[in-house]
């Protein structure tokens, strides 16, 4: 199981708000299933098999293109870790328990 | 203002898990004042004056080598924007609201 | 037709160098066609149909577990232009001619 | 000493072509001493003292707001190794002895 970060932006769109494409990217999700999903002031992060993840991003990729733009810049980050079950929430808290929060 | 995210990673430590140094970056985070940031399972996103959150995440950096890594890898995402000031909140209302979520 | 910069990276080595599991996910390369790639001293950039591309990323990816690594960060960049054809060669003369070099 | 890599990128400034922005940033590296950089199709990579490069970028990130942009997103990939000094060219050809390239 992998945890994926994915930030999809439109280039040369003429204005500077991005906000409508990444809610259209996030409509793709909609009919996803077996992965979790959490939106961040950055991008989206993605919990699941990661060949099933890297699949809605490539979706998701399509999305400003279909809307008109013509230039997207999509960056993937890939943290896949087999030696143990590493899920996004035992990564936060495993981070929080050594800081006492 | 600006958003900004930081990924640090400390390479050829022998263990897989880098929780302890993820949580001892953080703990520089406790003398800062007028940042912003949140932790997420890939990194933690700063909101706040742009060479502030620079000079926070530079401090950062060097903790994995105090306690003896050799190699850190350190991965910045600045979003800044000036046209309005724009906030993690912000940002991420503007894009739930066009879901209605 | 994308140009796409991925970084392969193993966690938990017990070694800082990584060019050995850098040099066994190249590998991989020397089958693939129809896609150019150039080795940079932060990752690999490849020029190709984008599909192709994150098929090739994907196997690269495995390649250190292959190898005894238990935790692979992987980063994707993807730039994907569809108003002209862009190539890596124009990408970086654009540059240059702007810059009389 | 560390080797760097820096994308800067505007948003919304309604053309897809962004080499007049990535050009004029590279002014900005032709007073620089003691830091090595080249060009890729993808970015900038710099090699030398982390602090003095980190202040190159946050030069050549203001470039394009000084021409009319109005949000700005730069992408910093920092890699700092300190049981050996490191450079471009020999973690290149690290990689390619091992490959017989």
């Amino acid at each position: 199981m992998a945890i994926v970060e994915a930030t999809i932006v439109p280039i040369g769109t003429s204005t500077t708000s991005v906000s409508k494409y990444v809610a259209d990217c996030h409509k793709v999700l909609q009919d996803v299933k077996d992965i979790k999903y959490m939106l961040t002031p950055m991008g989206t992060i993605f919990e699941g098999e990661l060949d099933a993840i890297l699949e809605v991003i490539r979706k998701m990729h399509e999305i400003p293109f279909k809307e008109g733009a013509m230039r997207v810049s999509t960056m993937i980050k890939i943290d896949d870790r087999r030696d143990k079950k590493g899920t996004m929430e035992q990564k936060l808290n495993s981070v929080k328990e050594k800081l006492d929060m």
